[in-house]
């Protein structure tokens, strides 16, 4: 039975909003689970201004864990958070029962919405088929809000999303939007917009954020904000008071940082990055590639080559103003 | 001989701005050239206050045209503005040597400038050789400025331009920016910020004029500011005088009519819409699709039923405000 | 530790041969597993002078099924095999942790040998990253001879065989082949007859076995040898005594067999000509789609038009021929 | 009007056989035509025992000459055959206009068939679209038998075959069959075996000649025919006197000779090999790259260590048994 207060929460339109952390997943050098660390870094997001937390999803390496895997990163996300910030835990499966179990333990330990890719080795090719899949895993967490994790680029699903959200409306009762991974603003606009804008539709792509923004976006989730959340909440405040050029300034120290992270494999770069950052995560699990120690060294020199380290300190102070 | 005052006009950077219509090429209904449109569809354009003329894109069926047609359509639309609005030339051709003798005529006549897709029969797929081909390619127009026209999507050629940029600096005296049609709008920023924001770097992608303008666009090419150009240079006021929500309501209707279009054959459509307009073009040549008086007419009432006729009336006056 | 049996079965080239099942897993109308038809499924195919058995691949929606799940079945068709043909348990997982418990249950079971594609959500694109994550997944089975899984179409990975064959022939002593799903004839041939001609590169294309054979192929995998082994059967006999006509006739009634099928969703058909042969394998999982009752009765009269029925009959008889 | 002779033969069925050179078009150094050494390469390629000529094709770089160096190149090569084998002329061009005057002249200077590849920078994506395309084109050259040139890696069009000869079969009275440049064997062996086997399906992928062969293709167009006519023909007269491991050996000999060959850019280090045989046919137009004299060394000393130059020599005696 679908919780009544869901149905109000969905139509009285309560969204996310601000930056939101798409969470790595702590791990050992050897790429084992270190839970002991997830505590200390939903403080240091919560002091960054983060206003929500993504749970292993691509950049948390979901796909990459055991079921059982799973669900104790999600547990411990949403027991560190302690109701004092959104955790969205994403349980997209190629087998969909998985998928199931993965998001009946996400609402029983509490998350605050759920969310999915579509199966990946067998591509979803039609809209209908999509909605199909989506209203199975969605039925096994029937009290939680529930996000579809659009990223054609890794699914393989080219489907159009204002068609999907239209289709999937009536059938699946606790869908509430979208995490929209893919480089089209005006799909995105529309989507925003569709149906008196009762969709919380989310931007998924850090380094086109600014543009997101002036089209509409008002929540965005993605892995930069792990690292920089004060720059990103300084270029949003300079475009909502009318300073182009500041935004567009910031935005552009964003794309240097992604750029220069992205010269080596990204993920186990950006834990990187958070090591420097005083936080330990540890390295990325195969198929991401390992850093080497040379590299990391070549990293942080091209880091502070870009001034990184100055313009990411002290968020709290100035991010939050 | 490079003229120096190129050099000159590129240093101090005189750049494209505002709205550049990618020209259709008006056509019998059986595809033959009507050149006799030319002039009243300059005057059209003019009236709705374009800014500039792309002629012989991916629009204005370039690369369906014989090589005789092309130069003779180039020399139209020079003749036609008259030097009251810049004219930009699209020479790509598979054979650079046909691109050569497009490049060359295009300068003769007088084009402001010249534009080319690299060869896409062979995929470019490595940035030195794409420099080679428009080094080539721009040397037979020595003296005219020189835009690559970066279309992946057609071409199939992903380089990425910041490299691009960067390596054809010194090799091509001539180069002076790009079209980019695509949706990386982080790209896109890379490349207007590049080597101090000396490339003009004009924006492809109509449906996501206002995220490009907020994050730098100054001038964009494009097909539907041939119909509907007051409501683009709105859209624009609108942002730049820190009226986001109206902005956004006029990127909406963009995507909505562009969307509406969509349903149909996009170019034939776009030149049956410019017939419900005043302006014969006639249809296009295959490989595109022509479409039926029933496609038309189901055409025309699509568009009423969103109000089109209504808000792209009267450009002029308001548009200009 | 290394069992050094593997090792001599290795080096003495003991390879897979003849027609391999992809096996279906068997299933109720609203997807659960149904291990009670395993041994009759078990018995049809010895019946039909089927060799071995594929267990869990893509024919088998492994990648839809739970791991526990994934275990029952792999244990359900060994069992009822009972060493009477040998039976490859595909372990592919997008979390190579899940992928290792389903090779030691594998092994621990009894399997044969082991395959596995490689984690597709990341998608593997460099030679060293594929040999880390295959080493990393075949250590689970420490004494199980194992087969990479090649099947860019779903794996997005495009990793040159021979290149991988090479690298990965020291870094994983239980390495013996491969299972090769594309189309890439010149490819296969190489693998085959690297360094001495010592890997099991096994065919994977049912539509195109002759001109595979022709090239050298012993063994072949797929999906409908579960229907029509007979045909397979009289094809390689006609090519292997010198009667070509007779052999492309015999491809010529499988590929219009498949692509029969292939008018419906593919492996619902196939489960469907199953049950028209009397054995009940039920409907298949989401993400693939569902046969209505009304396309079943048109995929039989199809396929009834073709004569199907009469040439898969009695395949016992002539086949063993 | 059509000429009812060219009916006659369509029906009687006589088709293009044995190996077919896809010919380079030979330049100076600098990419400009050599047209005198033309009847040269023609006298070459009939002492090797090439049974035809496919002109302009993506080997001969028709897509990167002019249109009148491309009918000066058809010329060139009709009138150096003199009859004494067909000459197949290359005409697809963006510009179906274009291509319709190549299409007529090559008609006028007596070529035996056209072929020609769809437009390829707006991409054809349905059937019926192709069919009229070919059929504006085909029109021109009434009483020329017409090839589709079927390479959707290099067009980007995904047509089904089957569906398209079907389709067009009634459309275009010209129509003859296919060049087939894809490794899909099954849709080739439709194609083949299609009403009544009445197409002329002709095989374009040299390193799987043997699987095509076995699998029923009567000739092949392909650029190493250019150079190793003797291996392909003593592959061809192993498979059918039954000595199929002799023919695997030539196939595997021809895979060794194509891979050391790709390791530079192929087409121009294919033209570095006919250098080496004798033939001074000069180097590639961009967009393909250049050999350097390093790597043009390298490559003779990679042929020269696969023994490339014992068993390419003498192809007449030996070849012609």
């Amino acid at each position: 039975m679908v919780d009544e207060s869901l149905m109000v929460q969905r139509m009285s339109g309560r969204k996310l909003s601000g930056l939101i952390a798409a969470t790595y997943t702590p791990m050992t050098a050897t790429g084992d689970l270190r839970l002991d660390v997830v505590p200390k870094m939903v403080e240091k997001l919560l002091h960054d201004g983060i206003s929500g937390l993504y749970v292993c999803g691509s950049t948390g390496e979901g796909m990459s864990l055991t079921t059982p895997e799973r669900q104790s990163v999600a547990a411990a996300f949403v027991e560190a958070s302690a109701g004092r910030l959104p955790v969205i835990v994403q349980v997209g499966h190629n087998s969909l029962r998985e998928a199931q179990a993965l998001a009946a333990h996400a609402q029983e330990v509490g998350a605050n919405a759920i969310s999915a890719t579509c199966p990946s080795y067998f591509k979803v090719s039609n809209t209908q088929t999509l909605v199909q899949c989506m209203k199975e895993l969605a039925s096994a967490a029937p009290e939680t809000p529930f996000y579809y994790y659009h990223i054609p680029m890794l699914t393989g699903s080219n489907i159009e999303m204002p068609e999907f959200l239209t289709q999937a409306d009536d059938a699946i009762p606790t869908l509430v939007g979208l995490k929209y991974t893919d480089t089209k603003l005006f799909e995105f606009q529309r989507c925003l917009e569709l149906a008196n804008r009762q969709f919380d539709v989310v931007w998924g792509c850090d380094e086109m954020l600014l543009g997101a923004t002036a089209t509409g976006a008002r929540a965005a989730i993605g892995s930069t904000y792990n690292i920089a959340a004060k720059l990103y909440r300084q270029m949003t405040l300079a475009l909502t008071s009318g300073q182009l050029d500041a935004a567009r300034k910031w935005q552009s120290q964003s794309i240097e940082m992604i750029s220069t992270i992205g010269r080596y494999p990204f993920h186990p770069a950006m834990k990187a990055v958070l090591a420097m950052q005083g936080l330990e995560v540890g390295s990325c699990r195969l198929p991401l590639e390992s850093l080497s120690p040379t590299q990391t060294q070549a990293l942080r020199n091209d880091l502070q080559a870009i001034g990184f380290f100055d313009w990411c300190r002290a968020p709290a102070e100035s991010g939050r103003a």
